[in-house]
């Protein structure tokens, strides 16, 4: 199978960094082909901009989701942006590995999701959601967090996580990928370390890691996420009732 | 009174740009002072990095809290994000005028959080939600989509509004401000019109200015949301029974 990871943090040797590498080297060495693209390292332009369209449809006024179909049609989308859509073409399971930042995925991965996605390319008014481009594709989003694990929840003071990553799961099944329930780890903080002393948060980050790979084993039988598609809504997108 | 726009929309002449526009004519004519940060002119770079920080306290690991933390306390925080803390600090109200993106913000926005609000700086472990650094101010999103007004809600195609602003809620909070309701203009598309025929999306729009200056009008009086605070949890961040 085909593995793509899109990673999202700024230090190579953080635990996201560490999270990322752990995955690599399972997938590989079960006999996988993974991709990767690192969007720090790749110093990738997550804001949407008329700068980015070299023969721009309408010079006067810039209108992103018209000059994404224009550059779709006319073969112009952006290069970082079609070398990304390969990647995801060519995968079976996409990884979105990042940090919770403002309850939320940093600038960088919510520019990803802005600009790799064009308008009349990988998505249209009827192909999404069931329909969505990326159909029988798997996606999976793995999140560090700063706060202990018993600070989340609803109604918690750290937020719900199902709540904060619910637009980019939303998002994901658009483009009609099967969103696996996330990974969390919680407790990372700094250098991959934690608000608990430096060597039990070692060791705890350490069986955290074996628990991803353990996790990673079962990622091609595990079941998605539901979400409504088509067949549960009216003509104006409200739900059946 | 004091008000403070920050836009986030790359087309000046968008109806993002009128929306703004409306507010700082109405909040002038009834004689407050405004002032206005459009991230996509000031070319406000969204992304956390090193490079923001000119005297690294730790050069070989990238550690975005500790170099925020390092940075306020040596003041050498980034002028754009000073400058921006400053504005905020200066005012009653905040309004934060938006698209919505793929379920969220513009990454301009995100990165707007993620690098506006330094830790150690407008919170820290204590200063927080209702004890937070922006305490006694308002905030509000004004936020447009592309899809009509019928097509959101819980369960609806489009998604529920409350659910996909509410990670952007919730850090506004965190931040201490009273986060008032949003301002939804839906069906906006391309050059501030709509999926209707241009003549009518006109009209509809125009008029929608119009309620966004009768709604700007109540603003110093309306309720605000209701989040969980201090009181709320236990010393896990758990809500009480």
């Amino acid at each position: 199978m085909n593995v793509h990871i899109t990673l999202a943090h700024p230090e190579p040797t953080s635990f996201n960094g560490s999270l990322t590498y752990r995955a690599e080297t399972y997938f590989k060495r079960a006999g996988n082909n993974v991709t990767k693209t690192d969007l720090y390292a790749s110093d990738f332009d997550p804001v949407e901009r008329g700068a980015h369209y070299k023969d721009r449809s309408n010079k006067d006024v810039f209108i992103p989701l018209g000059e994404q179909r224009a550059a779709w049609k006319n073969g112009t989308t952006p290069e970082d942006v079609r070398s990304e859509i390969d990647n995801l073409r060519n995968a079976d399971l996409v990884i979105l590995q990042f940090p919770l930042w403002w309850h939320g995925p940093p600038a960088i991965l919510k520019g990803w999701f802005d600009r790799t996605f064009p308008s009349g390319g990988v998505y249209t008014s009827r192909m999404r959601y069931d329909e969505g481009y990326f159909k029988g594709k798997r996606a999976m989003l793995s999140v560090t967090t700063g706060a202990p694990e018993e600070a989340f929840g609803p109604g918690a003071r750290g937020g719900d996580p199902a709540t904060m990553l619910w637009p980019l799961h939303y998002s994901l099944h658009y483009l009609g990928f099967e969103v696996l329930h996330p990974f969390l780890a919680h407790g990372v903080q700094g250098h991959g370390y934690s608000y608990e002393d430096h060597g039990k948060a070692e060791c705890r980050l350490a069986q955290k890691l074996d628990s991803w790979e353990d996790r990673l084993a079962g990622v091609w039988n595990e079941a998605a996420q539901s979400f409504p598609g088509w067949p549960d809504w009216d003509h104006r997108g409200q739900p059946l009732s």
